[in-house]
């Protein structure tokens, strides 16, 4: 396999840098994903994307399947063409999502059948019908396994019995998704914070072979602490010369320290998720831009950005749309949020380049820890 | 006075174009001016703004006099540095806003007492107040007398009192506003439906003698047929060497029939919030992005325009990104529309110049007079 090369550049103790090179363009690692969960990353225009330096977007199954299904998008000449991004794309497996936001879902061997949030509609999802609906239907770059995913805490049975489907489910989407030029195929370690469970799921997951590994059932409510504990043992069994993803990570304070322990991959809503609601992330940590104290800042959030919401408005501008409950103010403090999240991770692999990567995470930890919960 | 130069380049009939000169920029007209109610032309940045060609926007007093307030506008350097536009603006006096949106309104003699629609914090506007937010504190460059809208049906008597109010108001806006450089005031014709009203309006208004002359009291629930109707006596009786400015209005149709009757300036908020309601408008009518008919139309809503909005997205994705609730539809509508209007307001420019302007009327009446209502 490995469709994509991989290459590794420079590295410091577990943390990285490399290009993972796609027929869309290359990736530079460690890297972060803004969602574009509906076909679109909510409240920017993919040139707003891109002016913040992203290079890689996220899709999601679930909502593209139900709305406006993968079967008009194929029509209208995939996600791709659909949305107007020329870049790679990464699309989940929706596997989580139904778990998580549908009305009623309910997992067996075969496959999840579950209730549409939207209308109530019945719907089945097996590896196989994942990876149509990615590969074929919506033409995605980076491809993931279906995977069962359990919530935190999980007792370790029911862990082992997530890993051990989510491998047999591996299997089968390996064998959907044969051999293909130009698209790439990952599969996804679960065992939830379980040391030997992450170790077993990792051996069933090089016995199949793919072109990279996710780390799954993090970020499910275990906190930093667990979290990172877990990824101290479970990022560094995966494959050195291919790409790791941790999925649905997270603030900058878990990027850095995801990136600390081996990872190369992250996406997450936060950047846009938070910017809607009045939130940003700084370099010293994040602002709640409701806050009075801003009232009269004329100050930008960032004069070195080269992004126009860092750079061009006033914190006193952001509060006032903010405060007026403006669209602007939610288009600004996303794109700010996305171009944060970007230049966070072009000072970590400039950093890791230069070796000074433990330097520049000290200084970020000792900015974050109090601020950042 | 007559601060701004304007002039008529050619026209045909009452229709003119020409070119009305700001110290911040040339003013094509007739122009259509995008309205930027709390700071913001909503859902849109002002590169998009620009890029939708627009030339001049609008600000309303009454809400930026509520929030933030005009003193801390002028405390962060003027209403042009704080939303980050640098060329011109026209703000409204806030009367119209006053008296149609704030919970409890006063009209007397001196001034308008009202309560905040936000806070119900109480507020007084007079003629000077009026000025002194937009020409002082806001730094606006053309500036609105304050005046008595009358909403309609209104009976002769009480049009006559609202006129003759307005035309004592505007000897009051005059004298506060005094002699400046480099901003200017519009007077405002006033009378409803009535032309001997709308005569006796123009008359105070030329007495007083201001920059341009905007005609208020019409879009107020006559209809296109009223107001077009009004229009024919109450436009040409203004000043042929002044711009002349048509107040809320309009639709696309509203704005062609005013420029036939000799108006040379428009606003409404029409185009961004029927943007943001899913409703865009084109060469052949307003369309619904809601209806299903949309959902695999792969063309763009106009392949020959210089806006992304309308040029670089599928009607089916617009369709998508309506159905699905997401801002980034709200944010291309809204952009379309304005790039719609300035492009309609470019066309007649250029038929005006061509002394073609009759055709183009003829042509685009037939498109919409079925469809437009
Ligand atoms: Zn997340
Ligand atoms: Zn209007």
């Amino acid at each position: 396999m490995s469709t994509f090369p991989f290459k590794i550049e420079a590295s410091q103790g577990q943390a990285r840098t490399g290009v993972l090179k796609t027929p869309r363009g290359d990736i530079p690692t460690p890297i972060f994903m803004p969602v574009g969960t509906a076909a679109t990353v909510k409240a920017l225009t993919l040139d707003m994307v891109k002016r913040a330096n992203a290079k890689i977007i996220l899709g999601n199954t679930y909502h593209l399947m139900l709305r406006p299904t993968a079967e008009r998008i194929s029509r209208l000449g995939g996600l791709h063409n659909f949305m107007g991004w020329d870049g790679p794309i990464l699309t989940d497996s929706g596997g989580f999502q139904v778990m998580s936001l549908s009305k009623i879902s309910k997992v067996k061997e075969d496959a999840v059948t579950f209730q549409s949030h939207i209308d109530g509609s019945k719907h089945v999802l097996s590896p196989e019908r994942s990876i149509e609906i990615q590969a074929d239907l919506l033409g995605s770059d980076i491809v993931m396994q279906l995977d069962e995913c359990v919530s935190y805490p999980a007792d370790e049975k029911r862990a082992q019995q997530a890993l051990q489907l989510s491998a047999r489910w591996g299997v089968r989407s390996k064998s959907a998704f044969g051999a293909r030029d130009g698209q790439a195929l990952f599969g996804i370690q679960q065992g939830s914070t379980f040391e030997h469970l992450r170790r077993e799921s990792t051996e069933r997951l090089l016995d199949i072979g793919f072109d990279g590994y996710a780390i799954g059932g993090l970020a499910v409510g275990e906190g930093h602490k667990a979290m990172c504990d877990t990824l101290d043992f479970c990022a560094p069994i995966l494959p050195w010369e291919r790409p790791r993803y941790l999925m649905g990570v997270g603030k900058p304070i878990d990027l850095l320290e995801g990136v600390a322990r081996g990872v190369d991959m992250f996406d997450c809503v936060l950047p846009t998720r938070s910017g809607r609601h009045g939130q940003v992330w700084t370099w010293d940590g994040p602002l709640n831009m409701k806050n009075a104290r801003f009232a009269e800042d004329d100050a930008p959030l960032d004069a070195t950005s080269d992004c126009p919401a860092s750079r061009d408005y006033s914190k006193a501008y952001l509060h006032h749309l903010v405060k007026s409950e403006e669209i602007l103010g939610q288009m600004l403090l996303s794109w700010h949020n996305i171009a944060f999240f970007q230049a966070l991770m072009i000072r970590i692999r400039a950093a890791i380049t230069t070796g000074t990567f433990d330097i520049l995470r000290a200084d970020l930890l000792s900015r974050w820890l109090t601020k950042d919960g």
